[in-house]
């Protein structure tokens, strides 16, 4: 990590007040986000279109609300809040569906890879490979089953959000905020200084969460640490630092405007997505091997499932911690 | 790898036949043979004392078929390849007592380490952790009651072995190398040259062996090869070059007499004897899996304990081609 000259910032926002760098970045946000509204309503029987609106809704949401967050200082603090909660609440909403589409899709990936592919097994195998091909095909039925339903309920539930009165009472809010946002006194200082003082309370959490995170262990391969116990009670720490990083990602969207985005960070933040994914993917292997009443073939298929995807947690923070290390973050 | 001049060889055995260097090293192993006879007919009642001397008694019989084994252009074939077949037998017989008992010592430990540790649930752990607490405890109570049955009909057998007309003939025969080696033609040839020849074509082997060795992909931690069914299929290939390492390592100390022994050669032969003992241990854990009646978490705990071991197969296949960059094997 380099540490620049903090007096530096971007030449474009130097004459500017704070809520004139800020103010674009919101309106072009909520643009996007009633983009995805109106193509949210014209996919109709088109399920890749309507993913895709879901998603172009879900980041501008993300956005919105991480600039809120973080630029709290200089905005109206009540109508900030108030929005954020009513966008944590859509986001939590359209996420769900695609969180059990992607988590089926990781574990039929995994599931084939362990057991050798799809297909019919060959002789070859041993009875070993064979019980376990068997045992992988019927977790395999039993997953698709569980998260098939979950994810049609998460459907439903989508549905009924974005035709709820709550919903257009976010889209409203949403609507004036393509146009007009709500400044506090401190919008009106110059940029750099207020815009960059935010910007580092995001910086300053991030570096201290990563600076807790168990990041020496992480970087010696195969140290078993994310498949015991101790590492699955070990993982809060790591979902927390993953949505500071987002947040201070986003901060650098505004404040460093036009400038390259920085490829270690996003890389430490796929790295850290991918943690989350397989530590999720992990527990639904494991909820699903407490249905009752299934073969100790589909359970111990499901084990192995549970213990791969605990190492690709332990994978994701070796990646995390080496990618880091080259990751431009000025300490604030 | 260096490769050093191979006109270079120790200094003692300059002036000396073929058969005057090797016939004092099988001299001395035939001695720690017998110790170890002896020593295991003093054991009685002591099974560590018992251990020890078997643990003496096998190292003997493996350093002097490797000898046989690297050295037989230099010897009485005929005898050379039937005292080696005899050790085998030996060797095969004494190795499965020891073989139960680490491999239950090492599955007991991972799932000490899986479940959180010995001792009581706390309170704090969710359901999922209990779950994997108390199938954890089922399957160590299989995998405990099915290795000491094992080791006890492996013990029977043992004991049964050391009581045998056929080992009766084998400790005569070693006794007998103890004051004489029955050489052939080319034992009284010069001692660099002949013994270096036969050195050579171990080693060679046992580079051929390495190179053909996916090593760059054992690079990459995390590769999750090992898992995999196709992982599994190429265990073969590591245990083979494990034993071409250690027919290596004998022809050193024949041939390097009173060098310091290479401690990245050693190192890289216990990340093979890991690699060996977590694939047995894995295929212990799924065997058992396979038990008729278990309850669905005891095979879901197996799952996880067989996952396991397959990632310290995958990690000991890392530590080895970590390793073996730094091993000094002269190129023949």
């Amino acid at each position: 990590m380099h540490n620049p000259d903090p007096t530096q910032s971007p030449r474009a926002t130097r004459d500017l007040t704070a809520g004139e760098v800020l103010a674009p970045y919101l309106h072009a946000r909520a643009a996007d986000f009633l983009r995805g509204l109106r193509q949210h309503g014209e996919s109709g029987a088109d399920t890749s279109g309507a993913d895709e609106a879901a998603g172009t809704l879900r980041a501008a949401a993300r956005r919105i609300s991480g600039s809120l967050h973080t630029f709290r200082p200089l905005l109206d603090t009540a109508w900030a809040d108030q929005l954020r909660t009513e966008l944590a609440w859509l986001s939590g909403t359209l996420a769900q569906e695609q969180a059990c589409t992607s988590r089926l899709v990781r574990l039929m990936d995994a599931l084939n890879r362990l057991a050798g592919g799809p297909g019919p097994v060959p002789a070859a195998r041993g009875s070993e490979s064979a019980g376990l091909t068997v045992g992988a095909a019927r977790a395999g039925a039993l997953l698709e089953r569980q998260l098939t339903l979950a994810r049609t309920r998460a459907h439903s539930a989508a549905l009924q959000a974005l035709g709820s009165s709550r919903f257009h009472a976010l889209a409203d809010a949403v609507a004036l905020l393509a146009s007009e946002v709500p400044l506090g006194p401190a919008g009106a200082a110059p940029a750099p200084e207020v815009l960059d003082a935010s910007a580092s309370v995001a910086r300053r959490r991030l570096l201290d969460a990563v600076d807790a995170l168990p990041l020496s262990r992480a970087a010696h391969p195969y140290n078993a640490e994310a498949l015991a116990l101790a590492g699955e009670n070990q993982d809060a720490p790591w979902h927390h630092t993953r949505l500071l990083l987002r947040l201070h990602r986003y901060a650098t969207e505004v404040t460093a405007l036009g400038s390259e985005p920085d490829a270690p960070l996003y890389e430490a933040a796929r790295a850290l997505d991918r943690h989350r994914d397989a530590a999720e993917a992990a527990a639904a292997a494991s909820a699903a091997a407490r249905t009752p009443r299934i073969a100790p073939a589909t359970a111990y298929a499901l084990g192995v499932l549970h213990a791969d995807q605990r190492h690709e947690v332990e994978a994701a923070r070796f990646a995390f911690q080496r990618v880091w290390h080259t990751a431009a973050v000025p300490v604030p």
